[in-house]
């Protein structure tokens, strides 16, 4: 059954490898106080920061430096940024880098002329902002998160370690985006993978719910092809425009709202790998590689009709002659070779988790109801667990 | 390759069986004159006209009435709905019914504050409009054109037959568009077919073009699927809810922009079928069903990669030990079964043309050269007397 549902993205996104001459196109409708947030200084070496800076100056900008956006953005950082740009009186917040900046830049967007903590508000009581909103626009250098086309923001909470994101409706969405696939050309290797990743499991978070079939599990499943078949080419190399096109458009798609219309989600991979992610400070999409196989085998058999269609649709599983959980656990099989091929990690080991933090990691994930089945404090603990090797 | 572009689609819609009452939260952000624009009448046998009725009055607004609205509205038309809209003094054009009301209302709400004739500025010289645009909002009750979340507008020449369409910007989309598939469940099963064919005939236009295969060709085979799935459940029963709601939606984002992002479309079917339409005025989806095969088959060899591609991904053709152009080949039968089976009309001659019409049909079809081949006079002509059959 198709839920009922509304739709609005009215983020404007230029894609290309000459996009960020668009930037002239959207400053001019902001005032002149733009804050320009980035993260540990990659775009200082790329060059990037000086061809923002001189747009923005050509512009007849004035601007205020947000520098130092680490990968899990924390409160403490959070509250930097909003006494930044209170004290810029901001018109726009310009986040330049990866998924990191452009969900802070969210985050100080809902909190500028906010009186309470943003923390307690909108992280813990999950409330919609009542305040004005600043808007925030986007030139991005990572392809994952999809942050430059929703209203998603995920902070860490420096005193506690904990992790959570907030999914703003479509008034704190940036207003532009500038998407040049050139610029995640400069990422390692392993950020690069990680995005895929991430990518991949933003689809099968929306994916992996629901009795029946509807446009959107198609529409993921297309997305969910493509990121594979683009990935291998990028993995191979890294400099392939074409590759590194698909994978950050796939991005942007994977997760602005679309595929989840009509249909209820999951999202208990993210709570696992947030969970981990706190304790760790590993690299998001890592952290979700690390912990799905375990998470779907123990989901396996409450979701068995999508994980098999899952099997055939997206890994092109002969399903002649086998059970329904044979053709699912061949599925899985397939999805393992590939996140192998592409090196991702594949155990929270790897990343740092030990032994003896699993019990303060499961304190630590949040349990969804959206997915084929709601997890017990065992089946999280189990896991986590199986998630070590 | 992914070629450069930008994307803007700030259409908001309301998607479900209870999405009429979301017209409470559109209606007060315009003035107090609304025209009313609508068909034949078959809104009135169903109730929706007094059910819109009611919410405009509720809303305290002024009603003008635009009825009549033909499935290929005309240009005599066109400028009596402009003459409606100025006398009226028109803060919002609100279309009750199918893509050609949707379409005649962006015409109109182009033209009403345009100096100049709406035909021969916007259909014959293709330019955009240099004057205030009038905000369109949507009730749609027939899921096939898209209208409801493109610039798109289809206007028949009432002197000369000649059918054109212009795809204007951002713009000129819908406000804000109501979609509830139970509106659809009222048409006729053959307008429902049509539609059908139409969404998937908008597919096939963008899909069938460019050398390599970006995130939109995925997304294109996914909404393919999906739509051929559906429309079996629907045929054998138009009251399947699910169903209604897929076709719909797909026909949404079949033609909204997204899936020709990044790369060339052909859309000669369309120009083939409208030209077909202007001398029969036949029902739009049945005329690109009627020379979609021929076409195809002409125009085979030059995209025989893409064809093979479709046979395999939309049609599960398995390709061991068959030639390229026989698995591509295979999948044409495959889309022939499957047009069969749904009941679409599969030949020109059933929608009243005639033998001596080809030349004088063939002088108005517009040769794009977007796809695999640009068809010269001769093939014009052969296909539309392959399509006689």
């Amino acid at each position: 059954m198709i839920g009922n549902f509304s739709y609005l993205n009215a983020t404007k996104l230029y894609f290309g490898d000459d996009s960020l001459k668009f930037l002239n196109e959207e400053l001019p409708k902001y005032g002149k106080n733009v804050v320009l947030i980035y993260g540990g200084g990659s775009i200082k070496k790329t060059g990037l920061y000086d061809d923002v800076l001189s747009v923005l100056k050509a512009n007849g900008k004035t601007v205020f430096e947000d520098g130092g956006v680490m990968p899990n953005p924390t409160t403490d950082k959070l509250r930097e940024g909003v006494k930044i740009a209170r004290d810029a009186k901001a018109d726009l917040l310009l986040a330049v880098g990866g998924g990191s900046c452009c969900d802070y830049a969210k985050a100080v967007a809902v909190s500028v002329n906010c009186d309470e903590d943003p923390w307690d508000k909108y992280f813990l009581r999950f409330e919609e902002p009542s305040c004005e909103i600043l808007p925030v626009g986007c030139v991005l250098t990572m392809a994952g998160t999809g942050s430059e086309m929703n209203g998603g923001s995920v902070i860490t909470d420096s005193a506690t370690n904990t992790k959570i994101g907030h999914v703003f409706g479509s008034e704190v969405m940036p207003k532009f985006s500038i998407l040049n696939p050139k610029y995640t050309m400069s990422l390692p290797k392993y950020q690069m993978i990680a995005g895929i990743y991430d990518i991949f499991s933003h689809i099968c978070e929306q994916y992996f719910s629901g009795d029946d079939t509807n446009v959107s599990d198609y529409i993921a499943e297309a997305l969910m092809k493509s990121v594979i078949d683009a990935s291998r080419v990028a993995v191979k190399n890294p400099e392939d425009y074409e590759a590194r096109s698909n994978i950050m458009w796939a991005a942007t798609w994977a997760l602005n709202t679309l595929i989840a219309k009509g249909k209820t989600t999951d999202w208990m991979v993210h709570m696992l790998g947030q969970a981990v992610g706190g304790y760790t400070d590993a690299t998001h999409g890592m952290t979700l590689a690390a912990v799905t196989l375990p998470y779907f085998r123990c989901i396996l058999e409450a979701g068995l009709a999508k994980f098999k269609r899952f099997a055939t649709e997206v890994w092109n599983v002969n399903p002649e002659g086998k059970t329904d959980k044979e053709v699912a656990e061949e599925g899985l099989a397939a999805l393992e070779a590939w996140m192998r091929e592409i090196g991702l990690v594949m155990n929270i080991t790897d990343l740092g988790a030990t032994e003896d933090m699993i019990e303060d990691i499961a304190d630590k994930v949040i349990v969804l109801t959206g997915g084929y089945k709601v997890l017990t404090r065992d089946e999280i603990v189990k896991v986590l667990r199986e998630s070590l090797n």
